[in-house]
């Protein structure tokens, strides 16, 4: 199975704060625990060529990760429609945390994608609500984390086809954290912990819930559908 | 209630056997049973000024009804946008038919909504799959149309949040024909039915069926969530 | 429209704290302000005969509302057929807080129905999530309730078809408290807020949760369907 | 993985028709062509010692394959709510054909799980509408089956989480052949096809079919929730 990671990248350049969380920026972390699972991992970041997406690559990638916040705008539509088309064929697709609002998000999904947020060192709970999903095992009821950014309902998404984790916000918020969909041949999870200024991909539980997602997003092989005019499998009448 | 017909009106102009059937097009079709509802039915054709969708129109319209075919491309993109916005915000839409390659069908589905198509006189049968939904309401077990174009599966569109209708067709197909979806605080319906060389929008229960979806997607009050960054609604521990 | 409030009236003659808070039971408060909405109301308890819920009136009623908690087995199993049948024949059914024990609501949803509770006087806050839901008109973005009892996930329901309201609590926990069902020609809300020694059917929000839900699951004459042996509707080729 | 295929085991017993072509049974076709995926498979009948379905064997079993039709009622009602449990608490259920009216499909489903069914030796014909779905990989857009018993709507169960296959019928109906469910820890597909006077169990389409439900349902170590009283997590104001 190949990864592929892709991050936005700016923010570990231009914050310490963030470099020093994550000295080979958020894809680095990323990939570096996913190749524990013996899959090929490959990353990719904004500012290389054709945001380092390029047909050849896309194609032979059968799960893409994302994560984006402050340049969502500078992605190429082009590169958009590339990734859409892919997702629809069948690769995987796992948006993280700020991916909320990426391009390839919000096309996916047909709505705004918007939401409440808050920086405030706030501890957040994801409660396990579909305990027999693929992507909580290894998990205990819930996973803690100490502090994040708070994202809030209403999430503007369409109703999940399969909500795995729900969020509890110290300050009183709650959210659609863990959101599964099917689109085309592709599946696609959304999974929102990972602000940039803490270490939450460091932390064994989200780890393990990415692990888990990547398996369940890559898709096996299923049907592809034909489409336009078909000839009958069967006698019309003449009437 | 204010219930808006779109329709491209292009057939109409171009192939008389179109005309002859619907000899104030098909929005003059629609529009005439819906009056039957003691709604108020106002109608709008592509080649007005602004595709006759303007901001003060859209504002004011709880249910947009949009039959389109041959001219989806001329319908501009900032036109897509306001009306994408407006069902966002909660004004109901429904699409009918050739609608399923719409601009703004795709936009809120995400997907191709590409399908298998052939025109060959032949018959489908909807079935009622759901027969607690009031989209239902006084029809019988299945609507029967002697000739229609048929549209097969795969049918590219996300898993319907409510499947009302599943059609089966002479030819040997399947099809999810009655598809109801929210997006923001507005509501989608897909219909199937309505190929414009078949007099289809005079079936009593075609109607029937337009008739309670008009009812179905009309938003009533419901809360405008606020988004962005938000105050904590509980104090949060310093750690 | 025919409403039937149904309530183990238990709590009310053994607990003075429950009395003097309804002091016509919890049924009577509920009748009470459903009055308001120009239905027909009535109310039936556990310690009638057929716990008041005859054929005859079952078979009048458009919409059962069910308040349960500390004498679910006592409800005969006899009974629960007959509204199980009701449901499913198109009778909608609200039910309230603990009511998630029931017998009726166990056997509509196939699972244990179990959650994690706790009484602690502790403030709820139920967000609404899905703001297209007819259930939600007239609310804000949220309900809050200064004290209540705690319910939380796992909640072991069927994931619901419609989720409408996910409650935020004090303690830490989170729960799915509106959840929306189609069983046969039925509709079923399930709606989290009313522990007995609170005075939660006072809450004007509350309330209209309750009478929105009323006229949601009210079925509007959908279509009976015929099952068993079925003739050919197609000639079907000899082999 | 465990798997355990039940049979009622009496039609195989009086009608030679079905003998001959299931000389081992049908849960004997079936446990042959599951032995070539690697898994450990055990098969049990109506006629033994508790159905076959002991405490011991079933704690152990990781999937369960139930097919059923003439004797449902003799399935013992303490057996059912040992399967029940088991299936709550991660065991994958798959139910054959005419298991729809089984017992334990009924009481997971909470609806009569009734259907049209005509027996006319008809044609069938299973369209993938799920091309996203694992229970899908390795068929094409669709399987035919050249004669079959007919099963059409209203099929009366709780909408699908996950609609994968719909059938089209040589006699005019269609049907919701392929639905999956989440109950509890649990997953549950029911899968169409598979009357005894037909050879269905020995074509390759519905065997791989068998085969990806039995990997799909496996449940894969996930949380397993507390119930009950529980202490608040976060401390609770004093109000």
């Amino acid at each position: 199975m190949n990864v592929l990671v892709w991050n936005e990248n700016r923010h570990e350049k231009k914050n310490p704060v963030v470099s020093e969380i994550y000295p080979k920026g958020i894809h680095g972390a990323i990939a570096n625990f996913l190749q524990e699972e013996h899959v090929t991992v490959n990353t990719a970041t904004l500012d290389e060529d054709e945001h380092g997406l390029t047909e050849e690559l896309l194609n032979k990638t059968d799960v893409l990760i994302w994560w984006g916040h402050i340049a969502h705008d500078e992605v190429q539509d082009e590169i958009v429609e590339r990734v859409h088309k892919r997702v629809l064929d069948g690769m995987g697709l796992i948006v993280l945390h700020s991916g909320h609002f990426s391009k390839i998000f919000k096309k996916l999904m047909g709505t705004t994608c918007d939401l409440k947020w808050r920086e405030a060192d706030e501890k957040e709970r994801l409660w396990v609500v579909d305990p027999s999903h693929p992507i909580t095992e290894g998990l205990g009821e819930y996973i803690e984390l100490e502090k994040e950014e708070m994202y809030g309902e209403h999430f503007d998404i369409p109703s999940p086809d399969e909500l795995v984790f729900l969020s509890w916000f110290e300050g009183g918020e709650v959210f659609r954290s863990g959101a599964a969909y099917q689109r085309g041949k592709g599946k696609v999870f959304y999974f929102r912990p990972g602000h940039e200024t803490y270490p939450t991909y460091y932390n064994q539980d989200i780890q393990r819930v990415i692990k888990n997602a990547v398996r369940w997003v890559n898709n096996a092989n299923t049907p592809t559908p034909v489409y336009g005019n078909a000839k009958p499998l069967e006698a019309i009448s003449k009437k």
